[in-house]
């Protein structure tokens, strides 16, 4: 059962964005403003909406009213025109919610250098804006789906009785420092001031920015958060920090359950690294090789690809002090490497774990005390099949 | 036809380290001493044969005899054993060739943390050192095939009579600062001291330091070059260079085109950079993006995903500024974006073009006049069946 935040609305349409007769749209609105907080993208080509928001959470964090998300065109690489669409949908939005329009804040996904089709955009927030209901959090999480094959929700409730719940999308192009993805994560918590901006980055930091499908980072990732109070229960920021953690958590796993083709959801520890830095970089490079994909597909205990992955990571270790551990069952970790060198290790339960679909790799690196983990999955060729025909 | 230089013999066998009934070592060997350079991995996990060999060119690069080359086993992450099992194999070709241990150098490929089938090995080494005979640069080539489909060879001429010929293996874990792959070129120019390591460093990273399939890096890669003097023809090393580069780019071309289940053979041109590390960041990010090279596979004129990897390669751009090409004909250019946006371009004629098997790509920056390119391939289904059922 999903909890659902006081105070907030959302609604679903059919503006005839994409080829599928089937929502393309949502809106999800607070009946009173909200204090907002956003994590974007690091890429340099960054969509429209991306700095749209960016302007808006930088003037007017305070008083956000409404999100609307548009599939079809992800307006980017669409220039002062894109710009200007933004402008005129969020316009148009605060319009019919009685709102100033920096009150609105956009989430655009798809195809990249499509102008969004204004005429369709604007029938769509029209229709949202007339159909405004209590939240159905799984039907505003469907409708904001591309290559996704499972709507991503979540929620938490706090022992203060402040309730946050969250939606999200992506599947592909997923990356740390985002992924391709688009979130909205709303709660009716009351937070002072700067807690929810710090909360959110501690919680991206744990969930969104843990995951990696194919190592590409898309031009639209954005993570919006929006409280509203109106709950009227003051929150503990530690106790609120763990709530939205769990949320993200939640969802950023979706994200990679639901990767393009994957058929494994893959825990990958990397420890005894010189620095928390090394450890990232190594988990990224091992993460993202399509070696190291390729034999999580076809259950290979290849921890030689691995070690090679790693070795190519830019970081300073110690290739004889390498140890490697796979396992389901915390409790029955298989050891494939030791000092560098395989063990005798039992080669068919091995590839009979790596058959299941979620298991934990460890690679300890024997060069110092910093870790990390990152969530994956491996490369199938139905990623192929999907990427290969998605635009065309 | 394949040149080859004077006073090189070469053999292959079948000595067993592999299923299938085909030779799978390979001998070359100068009737005398020659001077001898290597590129090497710089992957932090070194196989044992790269770690001997960078100890030899070290010590005594001026009195080479042979490279003996085994596949089956890649002799890394195989510790003190797998050094032992170096220098053993390298003292066995040297008693049966007559020469100094250090005048042997080695190249393994095959599968990580094996450790060499010694008696099949010493058993090889015997039957090359025994059936030594005019040089055969194709053969040659085809015993150390791994998931190559074809053999790598090719040759040059100098004005001033002295030769180059080389070979060269390599298809998967491919990627700048050498991939997997292994090359051997010889060569019976008269060589001052230092030229022949300046101008394959020079050769090297103008061709094999130039190569994306995957963007993995091998534990084992390494390009050797003899050259053992005997045509008497001295040459000069801007002319030397220019041929050992020719060949070189003939070699890694190749692997790029034999590239693990690779369709097209693109030539990616990153123009307009900042600085060349700009561009060469840029460049080897697009060519190891799975959504680039999926959309390479399906002829998908998606140049969003292009700029979107350009995007985080960690490079100042500005969006912007950016523009992008595609040409079969260099003089027919289709130009698909100008100033960061799409511009009216002919999609069935971008599509058409790319289902031919080579082409290239040409991303400006707009930030400077740094320039670069680099060789890649596509990301297809077959890459995915060769890699998830590769070992197991």
């Amino acid at each position: 059962m999903i909890h659902s935040p006081q105070g907030f609305r959302t609604a679903v349409t059919c503006a005839g964005l994409r080829e599928a007769d089937r929502p393309d749209m949502a809106l999800i609105a607070s009946d009173r403003p909200c204090q907002a907080a956003g994590v974007f993208t690091r890429n340099r080509v960054k969509a429209a909406p991306v700095l749209y928001d960016q302007q808006i959470l930088s003037n007017s964090p305070a008083t956000v009213r409404a999100v609307v998300v548009n599939t079809g065109s992800a307006n980017a690489c669409t220039g002062a025109l894109g710009l200007a669409d933004a402008r005129a949908t969020a316009a148009l939005a605060a319009e019919r919610l009685v709102c100033a329009p920096d009150a609105v804040l956009l989430l655009s996904t798809g195809v990249i250098g499509l102008p969004l089709p204004m005429d369709r955009i604007r029938a769509g927030v029209e229709a949202l804006a007339g159909s405004l209901a209590e939240p159905d959090w799984p039907r505003a999480a469907a409708a904001i789906m591309t290559t996704d094959t499972r709507p991503k929700y979540a929620s938490a409730q706090l022992p203060s009785g402040a309730v946050i719940a969250g939606i999200a999308k992506g599947a592909g192009m997923i990356a740390p420092n985002l992924a391709t993805m688009l979130s909205v994560v709303t709660t009716d918590a009351v937070l002072a001031r700067g807690v929810l901006a710090r909360a959110l980055a501690a919680a991206a930091d744990a969930s969104f920015n843990r995951i990696v499908v194919d190592g590409d980072m898309s031009t639209n990732d954005t993570v919006l958060a929006l409280a509203n109070g109106a709950s009227g229960a003051a929150v503990d920021e530690a106790a609120f920090t763990a709530a939205l953690t769990d949320v993200c958590a939640q969802l950023a796993q979706a994200i990679v359950r639901d990767g393009e083709g994957a058929t494994k959801f893959v825990t990958l520890h990397v420890t005894g690294a010189a620095s928390e830095s090394d450890a990232r970089a190594v988990a990224q490079t091992i993460a993202t090789s399509p070696l190291v994909k390729t034999a999580f597909y076809g259950a290979d205990a290849n921890w030689g690809r691995i070690l090679a992955a790693a070795g190519r990571a830019g970081v300073d270790f110690d290739a004889s002090r390498v140890a490697l551990w796979l396992w389901e069952d915390e409790a029955q970790p298989i050891q494939l490497v030791a000092g560098g060198q395989p063990t005798a290790y039992d080669e068919p339960a091995a590839i009979a774990l790596m058959r299941g679909d979620a298991w934990h790799v460890r690679l300890d690196l024997g060069a110092g005390d910093a870790a990390t983990w990152i969530w994956t999955c491996d490369l199938s060729h139905e990623y192929v099949t999907i990427n290969s025909h998605y635009r065309t």
